[in-house]
């Protein structure tokens, strides 16, 4: 009898999560495997919400390559500790050989308790996440792109306030307790275009005097327009995220909401004239600011995970140990989902600068590279700055 | 004497602004005339901020045409009566031969009054807007592109509701008045795909009761996982803004502010699981998303606005005639400004869906060849709805 394989998709989409999927159902397909999918995340393997992928082609799979977000349907099922009995009973109900799990920290979680009662069936987490903030792997797939995302906008953002300079534009990026994504948008910096002026990280607390003082102290240097990057998930010396939607979601972690809206009231108070941007989940998805590093390694990613449960390994995750950085290097790696699940890898200190409002030059080193090619350098008239 | 030309650009910018700059300032080169710019508006030429473009290569002018933002800065002051005068002796003392103000509707005002009191200057408006609110041209220059990222980014948003159903999600797309760029997102469908599932436009009231019948209705229909695309300028039956962010800009129109955030808070109060994002300035300068058609156009725009002057036309703006939808086809034309001067053009009832809610084929029609290609045509897995 031929050989099954189930593979399901938890957490928030990315831009380059199905190119994963697409190297896991590659491989199963050039192996003879059947390639079954749980739509909807773990709750469609406890449902057996099942669609067989067979079906697809492998121009259909290189297509599905090149589609942002979850291509299989994805959940925020927080799975509880009777659902795992349950879980094991479906896969020998339906003999699956090889499971696969794409998602983020709390999937990586919920991959690890399954590989540990899923008996004959191999479990590999594949992972994903635009937070970059796996442990034990160097970066993530999905980061990549979405840092791509955040630094070509503020980038663009900064274009627009050279030419209007008249106000603070605040900007909220995704990440709640890593600040990676916002980070990024110190790529957007060349020698014609200084913004990012400032950056906030979840990493440091958020001291209200203190942003004046820099919010202050940037438009003396740069002149009235100015861009601002800050995390969602800002949070205050108390230890409250500085826009608290109220909200929870179903793994208990507090939505954050509107952070970069709640900072630019906070400067319209003071008189200084601000308004705030939040491409949400736009900068998850875009589709046109992938990274091809990026997309070639979760591509990569999922065929080597479909290689290492065929071959047996169970119980690991496929990462990355970066040899070098210029020329960038890598090499995949298998890491135990024991020590990878539930920690949360946040910036060291080490590359953020002193005064808590921007990276350093050892950030943009490890992170340039990630984002698959420069952010565009466009042309700006070099005119006198006083003039405006 | 060689003769001169002063060009200046008005209002937001526009991802093509740049390539109508471009085409102005191409032309000026090859008729021997010296082009020179007035930094940030027209208030850099009431202060003779000046700066000599003959220095740009045609390689320089061409790397200009393909940057998003105005290029030469831009403002928002609001030329008054006494200004005039000193308009006029700028343009007299230095012998200026050609005049362009590159700018939407306010800055066409501009244009016509100072066309009025140049003397030996010929004056042209080179028209710009995302908006799309000029009058009397088919359409304008900078709206193309930005459509194309409304309904880029829609269509995204589309796919991340569709792996992870959910929330209502509410985006906020500019236009304050006239609600062209948020019925753009309706080029996002395809057979595939079917955000936005709602799109509301301040040509309409917006009703609150009727909102939540709208939501519950899409929600039964498509599922939890909804896309609402809403103008910033959404006015309610009052005549009120929906979302007054209590401020006035230098023309003393209102600033909208957080319509879309607005929205989202009182989906949730209601009970109705719902987020927010608003992209805001990002789509305005998106050089991604840009257009062709609307680039080459504006471009050509620049070229025919310097060659008007030159042959001696004054107080006219380049616009454009459509002669055929499908081939799209237009022809270039001269409309004077005392005509197109302050004037609104809002999107025409025929257009609109006797529900308020969204635009129907005759928009589709009217929108689709200007935003220069079809919305890319991502790769769905047809699993059954119901799954999720």
């Amino acid at each position: 009898m031929g050989k099954k394989m189930l593979i399901a998709q938890g957490g928030g989409p990315t831009p380059v999560i199905n190119a994963s999927l697409a190297g896991v159902i590659l491989e199963a397909k050039r192996h003879g495997v059947q390639a079954i999918a749980g739509i909807g995340g773990i709750e469609g393997v406890i449902q057996e919400r099942f669609y067989d992928l067979s079906a697809l082609s492998e121009i259909d799979i290189l297509r599905l390559k090149n589609t942002p977000s979850s291509g299989i349907g994805s959940g925020r099922y927080k799975v509880k500790e009777e659902d795992y009995p349950r879980i094991r009973d479906v896969l020998d109900k339906h003999r699956i050989d090889y499971f696969f799990y794409n998602g983020g920290n709390d999937s990586m979680d919920t991959c690890n308790k399954v590989s540990q009662i899923a008996g004959e069936t191999r479990v590999i987490g594949v992972a994903k996440t635009i937070d970059n903030d796996l442990a034990l792997t160097d970066h993530c797939p999905g980061f990549g792109s979405a840092a791509r995302y955040a630094a070509v906008t503020v980038k663009e953002l900064g274009l627009d306030v050279r030419a209007l300079p008249i106000h603070a534009v605040i900007i909220e990026i995704m990440g709640r307790n890593a600040g990676w994504l916002a980070a990024s948008t110190a790529l957007a910096r060349d020698e014609y275009l200084s913004a990012p002026h400032l950056i906030y990280l979840p990493e440091r607390p958020f001291i209200e005097e203190k942003f004046y003082d820099d919010v202050n102290a940037a438009q003396q240097k740069y002149g009235t327009g100015i861009v601002i990057a800050v995390s969602e998930g800002l949070t205050g010396e108390n230890g409250k995220t500085v826009a608290d939607s109220g909200m929870v979601d179903g793994f208990g972690h507090t939505i954050p909401g509107g952070v970069a809206q709640t900072l630019s009231t906070m400067l319209l108070q003071k008189g200084i004239k601000s308004r705030s941007e939040k491409p949400g989940l736009v900068g998850r998805v875009s589709g046109f600011l992938v990274s091809e590093t990026d997309r070639e390694e979760a591509f990569e990613t999922g065929k080597r995970s479909f290689m290492a449960a065929w071959e047996g390994v169970t119980g690991f995750m496929v990462g990355f140990t970066r040899l070098s950085a210029d020329p960038y290097k890598i090499k995949y790696e298998l890491f135990p989902l024991s020590e990878v699940a539930n920690e949360e890898k946040l910036i060291p200190d080490s590359m953020i600068m002193p005064d808590g409002n921007d990276v350093n030059n050892e950030f943009v080193a490890y992170a340039k590279p990630l984002i698959g090619g420069m952010v565009p350098k466009y042309f700006t008239i070099p005119y006198a700055k006083e003039f405006l």
